[in-house]
């Protein structure tokens, strides 16, 4: 066996609360290398003492990627308590590996194991309940819907006339999402992510002026309280977009360190030792990127951090807001976040917080930071295999295992899945047009563990490249929108509220196929296999269980089965994929 | 290449600030797999687009335990982000590793690589800065010195009279240690570590009754006050035990709910559900191990947490003490500990943090919880080495690397590193008495990496098993004491003080030699070579350096060389060691 490539470590996804009295006990091994893991547990302080000391349960292969298997345990220590170690078996070989190395018998001692010291309730990592069942709608408002053509920009152009370009402006308002409002319902959508809405000169408002005021171009407080009231009056939540690492140019503390340079009040809070301030292609002040007209924000600074504090606490206690999604939120500092966190969860603690991070966010989902952050792994594999085939299904199928690997399951669950947004080329644009490509890969972000985001005209079938190509007005015009693609995704949203198990309350695994992608999520009463065949042929995959006798619901068709056979051969047409759901405990 | 055994993430001890513009990037690969490794870095928002996108940089063999090659780097990004790969060579095969994994050639796209991203300055782990020039001494205060006889509990025995029990009482307390501050100061140490001193009913004092008030037996808050003023008078930092994981059994809100039940508003301050409450061999709540007398605090609840926060406020704000030790410190949530570590830094931000942690500490180790955790791993390899040879030469040297490299370097210059305390056998007492065994360790412990701790009365040669034995009265009588240990020890905290880099100001790293163990510490100017010779026999080291020309001085004998030769070949007597300093930049 290749010891060096067995990984384990008693914090992150190796070793978490699952449950309240629940510990998740994580390791990798070498791909194919190892036959068999036990975990060999019990409560240190009766060590040697009774049965507790020699308890063992054997960890579950969870999953596989292009280099590791990842095993996992689920244990319940009755004080709490944990010392383990990992009987390990290979072919021709086998010993214990606990943190102070490898033994051929477990070491007598307890202290030779690793510890989790205790389970701490508190320290089950749990976004809050209503975010694993929500589906989620990201509106860009400036093109949204138009609904008060009275708040209209100067040089606004008329809905729809032109492309949108980094500079112009078409006019979408706060009351134009709520007259759509009906529409977003019969979607099916029950949580709406809004770009930022407060005051700012450009048509993406992530350059702000005034975090404490809203954009005059959508409305006033007064339109955006009643956005967010008939959104809960119709059971949909509300998150606005936090942009916290830079300010825009006019924001008054950066013009006035801009004006009056070294003498001005404001010069700490923003970072830079050299005045007067310089822009340019290298400006001599921190930027986001080297955005002249984005200055980041010194949020060490004592003032900074109670001004940003201010606006983190004021929208969601004046104005009931739902969640707060973080702009750039990895290049900003943890004790930040931390303090953030505190503040805006004691004032509504079923807030939601969900942080923008492209890479390894492990360091932000320990339980003191984010709720969640937006998977864009998630979106790029799931573009480069089904739109582009640029990976194999082995491929795929692995690395999305690695990601998930990466973080524990109670992360996992409502990880903020997405396969379009204003940063990225729109889905239908990646896919060539091809509607059949498209459905395929709603079919998996709806089904998958996570919780889905679509981009607003995602579903309707809007296209467009890399900004600000994707950011189209929506279209409005019936006769103009796809409705294959709609109902498909209707569909879809409506199955994910039907069936639980769709929406995460369950574990999931991949089905080794070849040709297509196959996972099952089960829980204790029922388990769903979804079937996904991104080629232009026929798949045919014989099911791993025994049906005999058991009832088959397709969730797609709608139609049920009786299986009479032993064995049954899904036949999945080209681009089509199947959900098919058994009841456990049918004998 | 055994590519499964690669081991690299952006957090912990893979990736880190070291200093204000200076970031640690490390990664383990298979012992002797890797012959070369360099970091391709960046900064992402000019990847591609000038000579930054494709600056590298050599990694450093940094460390070799049983398993691994560990490889470190250093990087100061010009605008404190960094995207990253690693150039892998072997033999045989060369690769790009990056976050989503294997590549031939370097990708072009910077999502593709590992992310850091932001350098911000209050993320550089740092203990105080006093800290790294300590030199600790552990007091049992029942034990030192009994300094004011009208304090004794009723049934003190005469100082010394007897083996110490779980019950006897010999009447230490604060005067006594008063009195012995010039001892205390001539033996060189300046950080006293308390064992707890408030009012509780044991000798030891870990079952606190009243966490306000100090325990009669040693003394009031005057007296106290006192000892605190004259050790700050001498230079002398002092460090409180906070036993939060538990109280006493006779802490008046326990014993309201003892007698009190469900009915008693103090049941929320302990963990059960079950009354009236139970002790004996398992009570019906929680409590530390299973000792009924020692009932768990719930430390999620908001009276306790506000009321322990007081605890290590008041005694810092009222007595200017200077550090906490944290007793049972992982038992405990993270989540009580990051508010304890902002309340009492905010009232003295050189404050000392320190946990009792046996295991694994990294969790606790990230900047938002403790400064430093008590290093037992280093006391139990050192004694399993020196002590009872149960380790070859090499394999001692791989253990302390495995413990060094679980942690940045950030964290290992400030461990806390024990040969022996109130919880284990005395030092001299697991050496069988050998006094040169005992020097040897002693010389390990005040040149390796981290700050040392002497437990009272080892350097006088106290003996003692497993606790109680370990607790007996200091000795005074000096024609008792060991009078070689005490110079030796002596010696050893002179030259800390007098060689910068013995303290830590500088990179430690192992030599293979057989028999023995030997390591080198070097800064810019400055290089020491550490010798430890653990056996009967003399050890010969041929030095790894060029020295002809340059001047050596031995720090132990305290005597100059010049050398001649270009080799070196330093002779260790038997149990003996050798402290070689050589100046760099001497031809």
């Amino acid at each position: 066996m290749e010891r060096a490539s067995i990984f384990h470590r008693p914090t992150d996804q190796y070793a978490y609360p699952f449950q309240r009295d629940t510990l998740h006990i994580r390791i990798q091994t070498k791909k194919g290398n190892v036959s068999l893991i036990e975990l060999i547990y019990g409560d240190q302080y009766e060590w040697n003492k009774n049965k507790w000391m020699t308890r063992t349960t054997p960890l579950t292969r969870i999953g596989t990627d292009a280099l590791f298997d990842y095993w996992q345990a689920e244990v319940s220590p009755p004080y709490r308590r944990l010392r383990y170690g990992f009987h390990i078996q290979g072919d021709s070989d086998r010993f214990i590996f606990t943190e102070k190395g490898y033994f051929t018998e477990p070491p007598e001692d307890p202290n030779q194991y690793f510890c989790f010291p205790y389970l701490h309730t508190n320290e089950v990592f749990r976004a809050p309940d209503w975010v694993r069942d929500t589906v989620w709608y990201q509106i860009f408002p400036e093109r949204f819907a138009n609904g008060n053509p009275s708040l209209n920009p100067s040089e606004t152009k008329p809905w729809g006339s032109e492309e949108p370009t980094a500079a112009n402006f078409f006019g979408g308002d706060f009351l134009g999402i709520i007259q759509k409002l009906d529409y977003l319902k019969e979607l099916g959508i029950n949580g709406i992510y809004l770009t930022p809405i407060f005051k700012a000169r450009s048509n993406h408002k992530y350059d702000t002026i005034d975090y404490f005021e809203i954009d005059p171009q959508f409305g006033d407080k007064q339109s955006f309280k009643q956005l967010v009231d008939a959104c809960h009056a119709k059971g949909i939540r509300i998150m606005l977009d936090a942009v916290f690492n830079h300010s825009g140019f006019y924001f008054p503390p950066f013009q006035d360190v801009w004006k009056n340079g070294e003498k001005s009040r404001y010069k700490d809070w923003f970072y830079t030792n050299q005045f007067p301030l310089n822009g340019g292609e290298r400006p001599n002040y921190a930027t986001f990127s080297f955005v002249e007209t984005m200055p980041k924000l010194n949020t060490q600074n004592k003032e900074v951090k109670n001004y940003l504090l201010d606006v983190g606490r004021y929208w969601v206690k004046e104005f009931d807001i739902d969640g707060w999604r973080l702009d750039v939120a990895n290049e900003i500092d943890h004790a930040f976040w931390r303090e953030f966190r505190k503040e805006v969860k004691s004032i509504k603690p079923e807030l939601f917080i969900l942080g923008e991070i492209w890479h390894d966010s492990i360091a932000w989902l320990r339980g003191d930071q984010f709720d969640s952050v937006m998977n864009y792994p998630f979106l790029t594999k799931a573009i480069h295999f089904f739109a582009k085939g640029m990976l194999s299904a082995s491929e795929f199928r692995e690395q999305m295992t690695t990601v998930m690997m990466q973080y524990p399951d109670t992360v996992n669950e409502t990880l903020f899945n997405l396969v379009g947004s204003h940063d990225t080329p729109r889905l239908l644009t990646e896919c060539d047009g091809n509607v059949e490509k498209a459905k395929l890969i709603y079919t998996f972000l709806f089904t998958f563990i996570g919780t889905p985001c679509l981009y607003y005209g995602d579903e309707i079938g809007l296209s467009g490249g890399m900004d600000p190509g994707c950011r189209r007005c929506m279209i409005w015009d019936e006769k103009q929108q796809n409705h294959e693609l709609l109902a498909h995704i209707k569909r879809l949203i409506q199955l994910r509220k039907t069936e639980p198990l769709l929406a995460n309350n369950g574990k999931l695994f991949f089905l080794p196929i070849e040709n297509g992608i196959a996972y099952v999520k089960e829980n204790k009463d029922c388990k769903c296999l979804i079937i996904l065949n991104p080629s232009s042929e026929e798949l045919k995959v014989t099911l791993p269980f025994s049906l005999k006798g058991r009832k088959i619901i397709d969730l797609l068709l709608n139609q049920e089965y009786m299986m009479e056979s032993e064995e049954l051969i899904a036949v999945i047409k080209p681009y089509d994929a199947s959900i098919l759901q058994f009841q456990e405990g049918s004998p």
